[in-house]
């Protein structure tokens, strides 16, 4: 808690200084102020909606369930809910900033960005901490130490289903309003990105703050306040004697949080090379957190502890929480690697795109899938490892302490959108070339960062999805008895009941992507037809003469994001419930589900999310003036790569992330109710 | 035997039928005697690439395994490079003689397409069913039963081998000349299809011989001599006691050559839509097959036989062969759904073109993925009954019955590329335009039987490899001990090192495709450089003054195919090796491998098979007439599309058929040597 509290400090005092910071002149802050009206208005609607569907569940979990689970969804899917409205509005009070920053230099608007992305990154992370904690604290003092325990699932759910809508809805929002832009905009008239004259332009910056910050941002607070619970559940589960096992995956967390501070002085002390300045900020909130784990568990376990019938030694605990830190290095080293355009995956994508469309788009889905190669390979090492030191257990702290840097994940992540809305004011207040040219570059960096943390976030996904998994199968040796006796169910691969949940299992991330991209496809074709209506029917926007009407747009994007985000979210909800009780089926097909959804949605996830960010990069190469630069053959064909990349990177792949953890934790909420 | 001998002897009848047919005048057959000598320069070349390293395979298996499995082998590839040799040979008889048939009547070109390629259902299905009998007999007199039956898995490995090989080799061919006769004929200089202007014209259709006829009948050889061998292998391990067991998938085998010939002598009687006729006959095979399997099933087990402590009834066992029949059905009206253009996914796609490039393959993509949920469910569904009725034989049963279908299914297979080729021959040969839309209206029919035969290879290999993995286990307890006691590996997801395997399991298909589709790219690129030298070099040859050198196209793509074949078909072999000799890893991940492959590479297969289909088919229905027609914007956008989908369809996704059973195998073939 202690943590927590001094990491929400520190955002408040960077919040300060962001605000301090010049907002420019008339014409920017009207801009930024259309951009942050349309992303509240939607980000309201969007809460009615999911508030319905919340409602349903709450009352399900009340009825069905105990009062605790279904008062800690609630707290969950509140505070999922806040975390999006805090990274949308940090985001629109830090991009037109940002843009102010960038007429003076290119650190200074890096650090505004950067600090703007970190506000929301200590915010999230110090709410997850505090949620948790204090709901931890007051249920097992008023229900006692097991129904708490067993209730923070229901708190996982809130938070994790809010995440899949948050995630979906400003997905498509942000992908059809940025793909109908561009498919008429840029392809059909030439126009520059985010030039005012093309009337979804307004939208797509609105796109960009509920998408890729107010989702991004409940996503985080999902995965952390998951793996938090995961962790806590496994400690329970496994290692009911040992009250510091519970402890500890707080301890992480809450040191972490300086790790967090210190990467966060150090990008605002440091000078250089954006990339390498962030990078640098990973590095040492990476060592800062490495350090102070040492002392800390030997603190907590000072005899070590007993798991799986062996003695582990404290040396043994910290090896483990050292492998999650270490697998954020690994993955963000890969992620860069496969969709940065300094090597040679995504300059492949561009030197593809020299012989058109057709093999610009086969090189992209290539790189995506040779991208899930090392990934998988290092998580692999890091299961055996980790489950080597501790057991499951072992697995949880790996994953929690992977998780514990998300607060200085977030940041850079966060810092993507900022730069791209910053570019977008730039361009839409007419503010000289150069600014612009500041933010492009400042753009180029962040796309690969939002690459990078996407990478981090499926693949920590993958590993709390692991420990969801164990806490299912030990939740149901506690829970199924046969004949008065407690039953264990086999998982075995010769089991043809495990072999077909693996399939169905399998199966969701391929139809919950394909649906989320059908959701982006159509919301973008209404766009396109309303831009196509609007050129027509005053043919003085193009020259200038008169002015779009934006709100059409926004209200078109605004209505299909949420009409389409209903059925892929609840796809996996269904799913479940489905498999527990329709008959030949039940709780062995039901865990070969879980596995399966955690071995392909990690493969989809990581391919759509790496394959979209070099797309993306690919065509800023070119933009840089190699092969030919804006304009060319190459261009055009990059374009397209890009626009395929968009719902793969910013709606579908990055959907599949809480979608798998929904999947788990819907498991295990049903087990008293059906098996 | 006897029903392999009849099947020889019917395909020698329709062989004199379709060489009676006129193979048209001077030219065409210039043209075809080209398109079949770069055919046999290929695949001579091909062969003796494949043979280095199956000599390299011989010695190993011959002084590290024992005798008999090391000539199983060598007879395995032979027989897979002749059904390869074959196909190819049939369809470059067949495809002329259509073009001079199409002058006459749809029928009569539809009934000798349809004849090439029952040829090469016939002969590969009698070839695979007598190598496995005689291999079988002979061995088990030199060397003893069990010997004879472990000996066979090597005829398997050979199978599933050359069969990796030829069909990346000639999907890589095939693909890369596609594509590259495509980016400059059509999409930069406006020509035709086939336009004998195009350098790349004879090499386009060379390809279609040997990847599409020659690669498919290996493929398919190797599918139906492992399901086969999968089914003998199971029957022994786990009914030793019992003959019968061991001679029923053959008997199976034998019955369907006889529903297959029925189904040839319906299309060759019936009238109608060519799509229906062929349907008929697929439905005509399987009932005579299931009333024919009745008798065979009382007569074999007329007491019944005890499987996994059950006593099950001949019935039981009847109903386990006609789920495979049931399966065959199904997977043909599903995939046909989702790629003849007269459904709803490949018109959403081509409504998706209107828009651009970019919605055009984000529709394709998103298709592709659906197309994946109900085979995967039917196959769950056929799982879980074939096991209630007969335990894991009864899974091999319902397999062996599904591809004792092969001989009608390779029939609509091989009537794609002939017909495709018919088309070529017509264009390049200046036919009357009547023609050339008679082929059309063939070849698109074509497409969609290839993307249906493709759906029903997948699902079938994706059932035989689970058969196999069965074998692997059955194995590994066989012949693991532990302190001198039989030992039994646990394969449970609770198991990290299982858990690890599936992840590396279900990496395989991911880079695997990820190779291939690069494969076909840098082929294609090198393709395209060529295509475009000519052109510079003699301007002459647009005009038709100037006659271009097919010669360098062919040489240049079949040294490609050659060398880019290489990495991806040894990728899986080198992984199984890895993973059983690297020290923490070893059998229980291997199992874990085996089964991740099976689960991905079902649906990374189908998405890619059925996505390419349906995006071939949407260009299809642009260029009947419908949205704009050809040379519309939303016909470019559907080439884009097709473009795509040809490697998809005709390279990666139909080569990860035989991969799967390539690693299990060869899983099966190392247990003696690493554990």
């Amino acid at each position: 808690m202690l943590g927590a509290v001094i990491g929400l400090v520190f955002a408040f005092i960077l919040i300060a200084l962001v605000m301090r910071a010049s907002a420019g002149n008339e014409r920017m802050r009207q801009i930024s102020g259309a951009v942050q009206e349309g992303a509240k208005a939607y980000l309201n609607r969007q809460v009615i909606t999911i508030s319905a569907i919340a409602v349903v569940i709450f009352l399900l979990l009340f009825f069905f369930k105990d009062h605790p689970t279904a008062i800690g969804f609630v707290i969950g899917a509140f505070c999922s809910l806040s975390a999006g409205y805090i990274g949308m509005r940090i985001a629109v009070i830090a991009n037109v900033r940002t843009t102010q920053a960038a007429t003076h230099s290119l650190l200074s608007a890096l650090r505004i960005a950067f600090n703007g992305g970190a506000v929301t990154g200590l915010l999230v992370v110090g709410l997850a901490l505090l949620a948790v904690s204090i709901f931890y604290t007051i249920a097992s003092n008023m229900v006692g130490h097991d129904l708490a325990i067993r209730s923070l699932v229901g708190l996982a759910l809130g938070a994790s289903l809010i995440s899949v809508f948050a995630r979906l809805g400003g997905g498509i929002y942000t992908k059809a309003s940025d793909v109908g832009a561009d498919l008429v905009g840029k392809i059909e008239k030439g126009l520059e990105e985010d030039d005012p004259r093309n009337p979804a332009t307004i939208a797509d910056n609105v796109g960009d703050n509920v998408g890729d910050c107010a989702g991004m941002a409940a996503d985080v607070f999902e995965t952390y306040a998951v793996s938090l619970i995961g962790a806590i559940l496994v400690g329970a589960l496994t290692l009911a004697s040992e009250p510091a096992a519970i402890i500890y995956p707080f301890v992480l967390g809450g040191i972490s949080v300086l790790g967090a501070i210190c990467g966060v002085l150090f990008v605002n002390f440091a000078r250089g090379k954006p990339a390498s300045v962030l990078m640098g900020a990973v590095g040492t909130s990476a060592l800062i957190s490495a350090i102070l784990f040492w002392p800390a568990t030997h603190r907590l376990f000072p005899n070590g502890i007993t798991i799986g019938g062996l003695a582990r030694t404290p040396t043994q605990l910290y090896c483990a929480s050292v492998i999650g830190l270490i697998m954020t290095a690994v993955v963000v080293v890969i992620t860069n690697y496969y969709t940065s355009m300094r090597y040679r995956p995504v300059q492949k994508i561009a030197y593809a795109s020299e012989t058109g469309h057709a093999t610009n788009i086969i090189a992209g889905l290539a790189v995506g899938q040779h991208a899930t190669a090392l990934p998988v390979g290092f998580i692999g090492i890091a299961i055996l490892l980790s489950f080597h030191f501790a057991g499951l257990y072992g697995i949880a702290i790996a994953v929690m302490s992977m998780l514990s840097m998300a607060g200085i994940i977030i940041s850079l992540d966060s810092f993507g959108p900022i730069t791209d809305n910053a570019g977008g004011v730039a361009v839409m207040s007419n503010l000289p070339k150069e600014v612009r040219s500041v933010t492009d570059q400042l753009d180029a960096v962040g796309n690969t960062m939002k690459a990078v943390t996407k990478g981090y976030a499926i693949a920590s996904a993958g590993l709390a999805a692991l420990v969801l998994f164990g806490s299912y199968v030990e939740e149901l040796k506690a829970h199924v008895t046969r004949n008065g006796e407690p039953f264990a169910f086999q998982f075995s691969l010769t089991e043809p009941k495990v072999i077909i949940g693996l399939f169905l299992g399998g199966l969701l991330p391929f139809i919950f992507t394909a649906f989320s991209m059908d959701a982006v496809g159509k919301a973008a074709g209404a766009v396109v037809r309303e831009v196509r209506r609007q050129l027509q029917a005053k043919p003085g926007i193009l020259t200038g003469q008169d002015t779009p009407e934006y709100g059409t747009c926004v209200d078109i994007v605004t209505k299909a994001a949420l009409r389409e985000m209903i059925v892929p979210a609840l796809l996996p909800l269904v799913f479940v419930v489905a498999v527990a009780t329709i008959k030949p089926l039940g709780p062995v097909v039901l865990g070969g589900l879980l596995v399966g959804t955690i071995v392909t949605g990690l493969f989809v996830a990581i391919a759509m999310t790496s394959g979209g960010g070099a797309w993306d990069n690919a065509k800023k190469f070119i933009e840089e003036g190699n092969l030919g630069g804006k304009g060319s053959f190459a261009h055009q064909a990059a374009v397209t790569g890009d626009t395929v990349g968009d719902p793969y990177k910013d709606t579908a792949g990055p959907a599949i992330n809480p979608m798998i953890k929904v999947v788990n934790i819907v498991a295990i909420l049903i087990i008293p109710i059906f098996f």
